[in-house]
């Protein structure tokens, strides 16, 4: 059989890397690093190290999230990402110190493609990637939430997009919030700048779940958890299905997501579950993208 | 004057009809139907009647549903459908021993071709389609009441996406649900599995009402017959064009809409129910898409 | 360097205007203006003046509405625009004695394009406009509602899209309906004609705040004045980026939306804004289109 939808899905690639737009970014032995990056069971964590900038998405800082997320990405021992940030903010945007004129427009411009390659790089991931957000994500950090596809926020998280304040309109976060919540919502809080609660980000879609601040770890292990019990290639085949289809008119999404099916029972897993399902028994995963011997 | 948008709209026509497909499912005369299809006073009714097996959606009871909605659709005594279910699971979704690898490829794709052709017979329906729910609606069955143009459903129903947990994830349910909910609750629920409330399925869009299951029944009627006391002409245009419209960009959008409204106006019981409104009495429709002679 | 995208968007052009059928709107001099235009410190006011008839929004009503919103609107004083009522109901859309067959064809078309234009008009405006809500808004009232970037509404007043019960269905309503609410929601209000609250309106977005009638005043014109602190062209720029990236699909959204951020930044209230926040002082606009100088 010729190479199936299947495989063609899963085989993740970064097609948009640019790399003019990376090499500014090298951090200095001497500080600390921007990201932690820590591995164990399938959970891979990243953890926004720069507090004292209140996590800004510095270029530096983009380009070590954007490692993170990249490493071993196919390596079939990675199921699930989560993003959180060490200190009280989430992640307060762009560095604004990189946005001024003395670095002109061609600068300007490789800031914005790299902030848009690493959100595009979380929805495109072959495997979930979940905010933890505790305390205030503004602009491209309200956007970073907006662009996973899972967030779980603490009671007392805000969200704004507050760059309308400072005279620039917070035009590329209104990429992924205006695709996650009502446009009314996403205009208000556009043209207001005003920020809204956890509780009316939930109510609104911008996040998945809302929790007290102390079941915020305990509730996104939750889910982390949940996803490694599935397997790799499935969710793998299911979550990059979901993204192409939803792109697409009612009937092509069909079309498209029939074929996914087909080939998701082709897989080994998919057969693998199924059988467990009637057998009566916990399916045993290979996490590979192994065919079905038929 | 040549044949109008009107006409053409209000002309149903199943244009996605694959009889290969549909020839595998006859049911024997012994067993009992796999749906029960009643109607009156316009308003026909579906009930989903294999409790045993879940109401699962296998090909046998795909065909059934879909010829219970097919059959005289354009009869004009027809004017509202309501889908139910007997037991206490409205519906699994598919019939998971009619997809182990024994049945092959082609046969797959079957199931899921007869499954995206009922989902999308409902919504071009050219009368309403509502969903009563009482109970669990799962993965394809999930995807129907997503489908339906609306949703009633009882307080302690509940609705997932749960295909991850066998290695078949929800792709084609993706469809319907990605487009009634916002995208991190659908992917919540597809990465997940989990099932969420029937209160959150309101707060998000995926059904339109939800009451106490003393109270379903009684609901629905007043829904399906306030559908009743409409033009059965007047409700298929405009539900032909909401859904031709809003896959559209917005210009053309109204350039549709725009059409349809002058249409709409030059059926007889358009201008009937203005002249109706204006001289304060009940309007009489005819029901038919006759013109009205000016 | 050559013409900037900033300048291309924040130049509005009124590309749809068709003369003919704005020319039968002619008020008396004799009648009360069927709206009134009032504008003080950057905030025009535009009230819907008809309440005997229910502020129907009839061609002579559209043509007064599509004239207050034009008037000056590249003027760098105008900053906002806010839409209220005068009575109990904030707008029952068309006129019905317009649409009947007496007037025939061309005319019926004439009216929904008119109304197509004025809402098409409100989102393509270079200034933000917000409806303050108060009582019932049905059909094209609630349109109008459901066009506006932010509604404000009093926590009794009420919103419909009843056309169906007179045998005209809310089919132009539907377009910018559809594109604010949940389909499901849009739906049943469609195919029902009922009402929903004003909560459940914000619930599912259509409006962006609640407030009880004894604040609607000061709440509307609190969001107004807070437009008012920003820059006009950045809002501008902002407004007509969100409009134009949401009807794209997300890869090509990120390209606008990043060269309309290294516009924006090419601004001189742009520079100015960042400069100011660097400098912890306050920014002083020019609110007009003016380059920083490099």
């Amino acid at each position: 059989m010729s190479q199936t939808a299947a495989l063609r899905l899963t085989r993740f690639c970064v097609r948009r890397l640019s790399p003019s737009c990376w090499t500014r970014a090298v951090s200095t032995p001497s500080t600390p690093p921007l990201t932690i990056r820590e591995q164990e069971d399938g959970i891979r964590r990243i953890v926004l190290n720069n507090p004292k900038k209140r996590n800004a998405l510095s270029l530096a800082m983009l380009s070590s999230l954007r490692e993170d997320i990249l490493t071993d990405i196919d390596d079939k021992d990675l199921r699930v990402i989560i993003i959180s940030a060490r200190g009280s903010v989430f992640s307060s945007g762009h560095d604004l110190k990189e946005l001024t004129s003395a670095h002109g427009r061609d600068y300007h411009a490789s800031v914005f493609q790299a902030c848009s390659e690493v959100m595009t790089l979380i929805q495109d991931a072959p495997v979930p990637v979940i905010a933890m957000v505790k305390g205030i994500a503004t602009a491209a950090g309200c956007q970073l939430v907006a662009s996973c596809d899972i967030a779980v926020a603490s009671e007392r998280s805000t969200f704004a997009t507050p760059g309308v304040n400072v005279g620039l309109f917070c035009s590329t976060p209104g990429v992924a919030i205006g695709r996650a919540v009502p446009r009314k919502v996403a205009m208000e809080m556009l043209f207001t700048g005003r920020p809204i609660t956890a509780q009316e980000a939930l109510l609104h879609g911008l996040v998945s779940k809302v929790v007290s601040e102390e079941h915020l770890e305990e509730e996104t292990m939750s889910i982390a958890r949940r996803v490694c019990e599935s397997s790799r290639p499935v969710v793998a085949l299911g979550k990059a299905a979901f993204q192409r289809q939803m792109a697409q008119g009612r009937d092509a999404a069909y079309a498209t997501a029939t074929a996914v099916m087909v080939d998701n029972l082709a897989l080994r897993d998919g057969q693998e579950g199924i059988r467990a399902f009637i057998e009566k028994r916990r399916p045993v995963w290979t996490n590979s993208n192994e065919k079905a011997h038929e």
